[in-house]
């Protein structure tokens, strides 16, 4: 299935795109995407629909962040060895986390607002997967049954901030808009492999990220693992895996994002977002 | 006013720490300590109460964290020149600002769970605040009208996970059971000034830290306003300010929490909290 949330930003609906491509809407059914849906009983309900009965969201509404009720989202750092060695670092020996803040987290379409005084704002596509079920101390031969499924995430970061603004990366991850989410939640059983997919981002038309999940150094499996020994992880929650190379600060002459820019982004079978960066108010 | 909530974790109720000393259940007048209810109007709204006829909650009850729907936990690093010194550390230019797993916060008397592999974990005491107001580029002028109110934190860190597991301190700040919020949430007009209070921490009855928040390098009102320029701050969102000396960490002999060790703790004016340390299963 591949889930969704459509309406204005903070009053969003659940819903669902169908095989005949239309939207439909699940308010009548469940009351988010979030919590206790995401479980393996909740998306079996989910699964049994007869969609047909259900009303149809139109043509151009608004899509929000996939899931609701996001009570965190941890990204990775360096978690692809070239995208690591274009920003002149080691591939960590155990998996790099940092967090971005919620409030962050936005629609698949919705702008990237750069910040005021920002000029090194920067373009990440990854992979997110999102929790279904409560995870601590989990082995990995266990770990993928506690997701739900996976999803398109740009894991915008503002480098000066990030790096050079006194310590810890949350500050250059954190701002308002740089957390795009979706466009759907695609069920883990429509996903055979989440270690061989191909994630591209453009930015006005012009390719500049093109990876494959199969040079993930800590892959999904993994890190639910990893993670659920230093906390629990929680249904709703969002971990993004970390990005291929191409991202603005690794290149030879530096190129970041400004007031007109166009960026789209994707990963294979997961839909993809395209965003209008504009300058914060 | 003294705000809190009271109950089992995860079905906490809003309750009020009144003059004679007992504790009233806010249920019928409030969904919960957060949101909207943090704001002056809804502030002032349990102000004008008559609590004499509200419900008297059991002695004993449990307490939970003092603010619910906690949106982020952003903590400041290093915000005490006597605490940068003990580890070692330069004061930053700037604030060091990390964040803590919401699920990492509890209640101010609940126990504190040593996680599997852990032999370093530290205790923190800190004045955090709590955002009453939607805060974006707010300047320094007009920040603490956007603070809802203070409270107690202890901003556990396991020192290992923090500092030797590869990079960004958010792994040794985020275990289970890592963020003891309360036991109120003191609102502002009652504290005439944040940057006059003592704070102390005891270690089965010995003195650990003792301190005031008159040496925080990056006060309140400064911490809002900077906070501000990165991201928005919404109603619920807690900041925890930083610790002065005497972690575990910076004793000349390091001494890190080991179950059956008491943990004791109180900023002046805010009451204080008391934690055993356990073992986590």
């Amino acid at each position: 299935m591949k889930l969704l949330r459509h309406g204005p930003s903070g009053s969003e609906k659940p819903g669902m795109l169908c095989t005949d491509g239309t939207i439909r809407d699940l308010s009548g059914v469940v009351p988010d995407i979030a919590g206790e849906v995401l479980s393996d009983a909740g998306l079996a309900r989910l699964a049994s629909l007869d969609t047909a009965g259900l009303p149809v969201v139109a043509l151009g509404t608004r899509l929000g962040p996939c899931v609701g009720g996001i009570g965190k989202m941890i990204c990775i750092g360096l978690n692809y060895s070239d995208h690591a060695a274009e920003t002149g670092a080691q591939v960590p020996p155990e998996p790099i986390i940092f967090m971005k803040a919620t409030s962050a987290i936005v629609g698949p379409n919705d702008p990237i607002h750069i910040p005021r005084g920002s000029d090194k704002t920067d373009w990440e596509v990854e992979l997110a997967f999102v929790i279904g079920k409560r995870a601590k101390y989990v082995p990995e031969s266990e770990a993928l049954a506690h997701v739900a499924g996976y999803a398109v995430a740009n894991d915008v970061s503002e480098r000066a901030f990030q790096t050079e603004r006194s310590g810890q990366w949350t500050k250059g991850k954190s701002c308002d808009s740089f957390g795009p989410l979706g466009p759907w939640l695609v069920t883990r059983d429509e996903v055979a492999d989440p270690q061989a997919l191909d994630l591209w981002l453009k930015v006005n038309g012009q390719t500049m990220q093109q990876g494959t999940t199969r040079t993930m150094v800590y892959g999904v499996a993994f890190l639910v693992s990893y993670l659920s020994q230093f906390m629990t992880l929680h249904p709703g929650d969002v971990i993004s895996t970390g990005t291929p190379p191409g991202v603005g600060m690794g290149m030879k002459t530096p190129r970041y994002l400004k007031p007109g820019d166009v960026v789209e982004l994707g990963v294979e079978g997961l839909g993809h977002q395209r965003q209008d960066v504009v300058a914060d108010a």
